[in-house]
């Protein structure tokens, strides 16, 4: 199956690349890495902000989490043409918006990488990082950026 | 213009590179990647502290932003000798001291990515991520850290 | 001396390497780069949680660095086999749990850099970035990822 197949079967629909909030770029590639910013959790509804463990539920963070690997895919799909240029997802950066008590900020950043491995198969499990931070840009609830290795 | 003379217009003055706070190197070259660390909002004045949404104005945050920027090229200088050897902006991880309530990120990290983009022009548009941090070290405003490409 | 002898030298025995906790990938390499996922403090005695400032002392905080970095060694070794093969020790991104009132962030992830210079020489020299979090994975005191050149 082609990833586009993949994406349907999986139910996303690709939106527009989203625009850069502030004054940076979407992406730059460098050799055969492609660098990714940060992308927050906006989806079709608009921006899905929230603090774990502060009234937001673990499922509600998951499918932010999963609104963030959306993004980032459309940006792939804006910086490459054809997403099979994708030959890894190298490393993903998650960040999650958490109260002092909310340990499960492995379990939200999934709702993200799940989608990658669905995606991209065997080509897009990767390395990563998940933390959590008081407060992420505009309120957002997650906020998820990437390296990826292009042909 | 040169990059220097960019720098002059910019009514920047490039300080000596900061040495590190702790055991590590302020930068690596591997191939043709350069990784700066994090550096802080140390200025002429001495280190900017505070906390955005606690004391601290957006625009205090902004001039410690672009303190953190002035610092980033004054280690691109250290190690490169010369500043056109600079390709690439390649991506910024910025963090901002922040109270929970300050979702202005973005803007705040603009103090840094303005000066790049001042500064290299297309070569200083960059990817970047943002986050805030309940405290950075010694209590800093601001810290950004680089990937750049080099020649 | 070898770096199995420094380690030895260092009091270290390897564990194995750790499994992620979530749905990714220890490690990735691109090229002649290896990005390893962030390891948590968790040593053999389990999972070393908590957060400095709240209970916390420096030394504890120190000594759950130095866990993550041999944690990020033993995931070296798995990587590629034999550790001679790492050229540098290019980038750490350091997380320690903190409270908002706790500065001392460099000296706590100075634990994982120490042991990167002790058991690497001038090869474990690294940039690095330093930055608080409300908490990190399943309450762990400490996360560190890292970037690695290879041969």
């Amino acid at each position: 199956m082609s990833v586009l197949e993949r994406l349907k079967a999986a139910g996303v629909t690709l939106p527009e690349a989203r625009p850069p909030v502030a004054n940076y770029v979407p992406f730059v590639i460098t050799g055969n890495l492609l660098f990714i910013s940060g992308q927050v959790s906006t989806g079709p509804g608009g921006l899905i902000k929230g603090r774990l463990g502060e009234g937001m539920t673990l499922e509600d963070g998951q499918a932010a989490a999963r609104v963030c690997a959306v993004n980032l895919i459309a940006q792939m799909k804006a910086a490459l043409g054809d997403l099979e240029r994708v030959q890894r997802i190298v490393k993903l950066g998650g960040f999650v918006s958490a109260g002092a008590d909310f340990a499960d900020i492995p379990k939200v950043i999934n709702g993200c990488s799940d989608l990658m491995v669905e995606v991209f198969g065997d080509k897009g499990r990767h390395a990563r990082s998940a933390v959590a931070c008081p407060i992420l840009p505009m309120g957002a609830a997650v906020e998820v950026d990437a390296v990826v290795q292009i042909t």
